[in-house]
């Protein structure tokens, strides 16, 4: 089942993606929710990023080139970051380039959105806890990184976490294809089997710290090939089984023009 | 006017506090709200956090010991980190040490509370958008610190973000003393003269990144003289003119029994 949210007029309405129709819903996606009986055309709405999540967490460098390199060992401490909710945009949205700086990186992602309330979750047990999958864009403005290692800022910019186009509720996450291409050519083309940490180990990791909660995201990291990019570039994000994540890139002036 | 949060039985409100007494209120604190009439005595209801933050964002390292230590020259990229919303407890709740460590330490800290959707404000107006202020705990893990810079698992356990007990609107947090005392015995105490990047200047560079919402958090760094402690000492963070957010330590196994 795809979930998305959508505009109609300026109000935003929850529904399910059948092929080119959308059926609105009306409820709490998470637990209870029913149709309203309202159908639209896909192509007569606008999509919404498909939630507006209550945290949203990523992991850094999680993807190895091939197989044989998957290490043996994993971090103990992975690398976890947060980005603020401020940041979500949907499909079709402009990533506004901040100020300043001239380009910033785009990171395809496998996301998982958190459908149940979950803490000491064992890595068996993960995908009980997790209502579906979307494809997150990571944007990333690495001049914005302190050389120590604090990487907030860099990642925290308006506009920097497109996600989208729905949360696909049926989906064996341990072997789909996250891709990218940049301009029509592909740049990231990875199975999540390259996944260094796992989605099961890093879901169950983060429980056994915080308690995550209905409509959290996790962003589970990005394959080798992201590039830097700029103003008037198009990155499109794209899990066959979810569906195609199309942004252009913007400087924060054509923005307010 | 100081608002506070408050379970009754088992139901949450909110409230104004006056003295000794309670006032229900409802409706958004940040917009619109009303006196429902009904009354408490303080000492009939449990306080909570003073709100469910939106998001929290910390500053790291931001006092110096004296005025002569204040750097002439301020980072280019303050250490910026968020801390999870499943973080945060109210005053008299527990601080759970993570298992497998035996001590964490506290950090008091005056914490803003934004009230109004702020974007690109400058340090002069960064006012007009703060609701007001409460006290907050920034709970830390250092064993959990990655040796290469990233905080964010160290920061990022349940109970974690104390907040409390109320939050003041009436205050000019330009030179308040912000305090601890551990088991009564003062440990912090440093005039929020003191911060290295100041309170406008470090709500203003976040506004030029990111749309601070309603309830977000601004954590603004604590003093010298934080500490590691352990299960059954007792922390209190003290600003006079917001309260004494007071709570005690246990190890994840004592919570459990």
């Amino acid at each position: 089942m795809k979930f998305v949210r959508f505009l109609v007029g300026s109000d935003s309405a929850a529904g399910i993606l059948e092929g080119e129709t959308v059926r609105e819903v009306k409820g709490d996606i998470f637990t209870s929710w029913t149709y309203t009986g309202n159908v639209f055309s896909l192509s007569d709405v606008k999509l919404l990023a498909p939630l507006e999540p209550n945290s949203i967490i990523g992991i850094g460098a999680n993807y190895v080139a091939k197989k044989e390199d998957l290490p043996s060992e994993l971090p103990s401490i992975p690398v976890f970051f947060f980005k603020p909710t401020s940041s979500v945009i949907g499909p079709g949205d402009e990533i506004v380039i901040p100020e300043g700086i001239e380009q910033v990186k785009f990171e395809s992602e496998l996301a998982v959105v958190i459908g149940k309330e979950a803490k000491n979750v064992p890595e068996e047990d993960v995908l009980d806890y997790v209502f579906g999958y979307t494809v997150g864009n990571d944007v990333t403005a690495p001049q914005f990184f302190r050389e120590d290692g604090h990487w907030t800022i860099g990642k925290s910019f308006d506009t920097f976490t497109p996600l989208g186009p729905v949360i696909e509720t049926e989906l064996d996450p341990s072997e789909v294809k996250v891709e990218a291409r940049l301009n029509g050519e592909e740049k990231q083309n990875s199975s999540t089997e390259l996944m260094i940490v796992t989605l099961r180990k890093m879901v169950s990791y983060l429980t056994n710290v915080m308690t995550l909660k209905p409509g959290d995201v996790i962003l589970t990291g990005s394959p080798l090939g992201a590039e830097m990019v700029g103003a008037g570039d198009v990155i499109e994000c794209d899990i066959k089984q979810i569906g195609n994540l199309r942004n252009s890139f913007v400087t924060a002036n054509s923005k307010v023009l």
